[in-house]
């Protein structure tokens, strides 16, 4: 298995051939639709928990929930659990807690990038306001502990309140390398595995939790969520430059005009010449932007590979995220979570 | 003991004389001196548990914490700890946690109102931005779910998560009527309610849990708190109007420029005849501002003694707060509590 992991991993790509990708495709709706009565309990869950009798909480939460994504994070904890042998509910909530905590950081991502679009629409900010946006997302929060709370299990609150802290961080981390040039390959990562894949990790340590798993078992969850996260942000900030827009939902270039240090970028500045410099120099961290930069960026960055061994790396931390699951039970969720990696690495959008 | 405090709280006020409010200043500093190898403990656990490999979160943390305030949250949860006969070490980490919940919000505050200026110093947002103050206080925030969680009370756990909850939902409807010349005296009390009070009634109602108390007395400290911060958030919006700016450590007149439908304007605005409520309107629905309206806004909440009745309310509220102190055991930390009550109803700053 682990070997046609790598097989698979170590080829295909942005340009492997179609019915590999409709494999991929049909891995995360393989995953869904084995899942689709908990995730009903969940969505119900959330929608339920959302409410507050100030009616600006359930719009503006509700707005940001219906938007819908993947529900990546959720179904993480749904199949994380499932693969332990977990046979009750509990996991329901916290799931749902787990994507309160994901919807939070959302609403102040928005805030914070100061982004118009999410998910194809409007961005919550946009519509509602700077102001509701951070306060919902206080609220989606606390909600969160809440759910938590109800649950009553000391070890979830402790992996989830470290997670959302590591979270913060990497998203302040993340303010301290946007403009900077010198950003390496090194603190990009610290970035990535902190505001991306703390949660995936945590979301898939707490499905062991709730199984009563040894902790060799949450241990192996925890590096398969936090290496599938890493991953997941690297192709996430490759196809900021390089999807399609229809297919992606939001636009494209956001990263470049924000003058966010993501990988491809880095590798491009690193493997630059004098006169490339000046051109990242002057979008990037003077944020001089002016007509074709975009489109000099994405032949910059391929000039020098950046897309590719960005997509590289984003594989070799994929083997390592279905090395971890090989650790687990063979049970059938073991094969849709190992698809569900290489779709997530290999997708267009 | 009630009947005293009846009859201060029903006298005195803005205009008491200054041995009263001597005697008011000293409730403060006894409470802070009574608990003052306790506060050096939980100062401790604030600056150790804000530090992150993440430079700028102390730095921004450190700000704000530094900027200091009374600490009147975490006083109260050592207070009524103590008052509850407990005598461990517990409530040092949850008054820190409690204090962090508090400089979270106040970040999310400074954010949502554009504040210019917090505790007599450039507001955090002035000097880091708002992407960091957001992010920030999302660490803060789930650092204080570390500290509980570290603790290990699941029902300190849950009234703390709701209170967070309550709190963003409060900040929520205060939004709401904001620019809102509809505002009723009871929305403006749900508002001070769960933004402010909220925090007090969870800070004095943990005293309770780490001291094993009954829920009674658990129930009792919640009262308390809850009286006591709607009386204080009362004053306090009383004293945007009318306190020594060099005292208060603030601007004057933010919440009339911000259009906030604070009490004293709730009354006033009820009052009035339909000229005052065409300046009403213009300045705090339509922020239209000229030379000389916040003067004007003085006059006219004068006029229909709007500050007068909103400190008559808070004192009715103190009296609320100390009656319910009064049903647990008689210590000499009660007293003092009550007098704290007594001197942040009757304070000009």
């Amino acid at each position: 298995m682990i070997a046609a992991a790598e097989r698979r991993l170590g080829r295909g790509g942005a340009d492997s051939d179609p019915t590999e990708r409709d494999r991929g495709v049909a891995a995360l709706d393989r995953l869904s639709s084995l899942l689709a009565g908990d995730m009903q309990s969940v969505n119900r869950i959330i929608v339920d928990r959302m409410q507050s009798p100030v009616a600006l909480i359930p719009q503006l939460a509700g707005y940001i929930v219906a938007a819908g994504g993947k529900r990546l994070r959720p179904l993480l904890t749904l199949a994380a659990a499932e693969l332990c042998g977990y046979s009750g509910s509990r996991h329901h909530k916290l799931a749902a807690a787990v994507e309160f905590i994901h919807t939070a950081t959302l609403l102040h991502d928005d805030v914070v990038d100061e982004s118009e679009r999410r998910r194809g629409q409007s961005s919550a900010n946009t519509l509602f306001g700077n102001q509701a946006s951070v306060l919902v997302g206080d609220f989606l929060f606390s909600r969160s502990f809440e759910l938590m709370v109800e649950d009553g299990s000391l070890d979830v609150l402790r992996i989830l309140s470290r997670a959302s802290a590591v979270i913060a961080e990497g998203e302040v981390l993340q303010l301290a390398t946007t403009n900077n040039l010198g950003t390496s390959e090194t603190e990009y990562l610290a970035v990535a595995s902190a505001k991306t894949a703390a949660l995936f990790a945590a979301a898939c340590e707490i499905g062991a939790i709730v199984a009563n798993r040894p902790s060799a078992d949450a241990d192996a969850l925890h590096q398969f969520g936090l290496n599938f996260g890493i991953a997941f942000q690297i192709v996430d900030d490759v196809l900021d430059y390089s999807a399609h827009e229809a297919l992606l939902g939001k636009t494209i270039g956001d990263d470049f005009r924000e003058g966010k240090m993501t990988l491809p970028v880095v590798y491009a500045i690193d493997r630059g010449n004098d006169v490339e410099r000046a051109f990242w120099r002057r979008t990037l961290e003077d944020m001089e932007h002016r007509e074709g930069d975009l489109d000099q960026a994405i032949t910059l960055i391929q000039r020098h590979n950046g897309f590719a061994d960005s997509i590289g790396l984003a594989r070799k931390l994929g083997v390592l995220a279905i090395d971890a699951l090989m650790t687990l039970s063979a049970r059938p969720m073991r094969g849709v979570l190992a698809s569900l990696v290489e779709f997530c690495i290999e997708r267009e959008f």
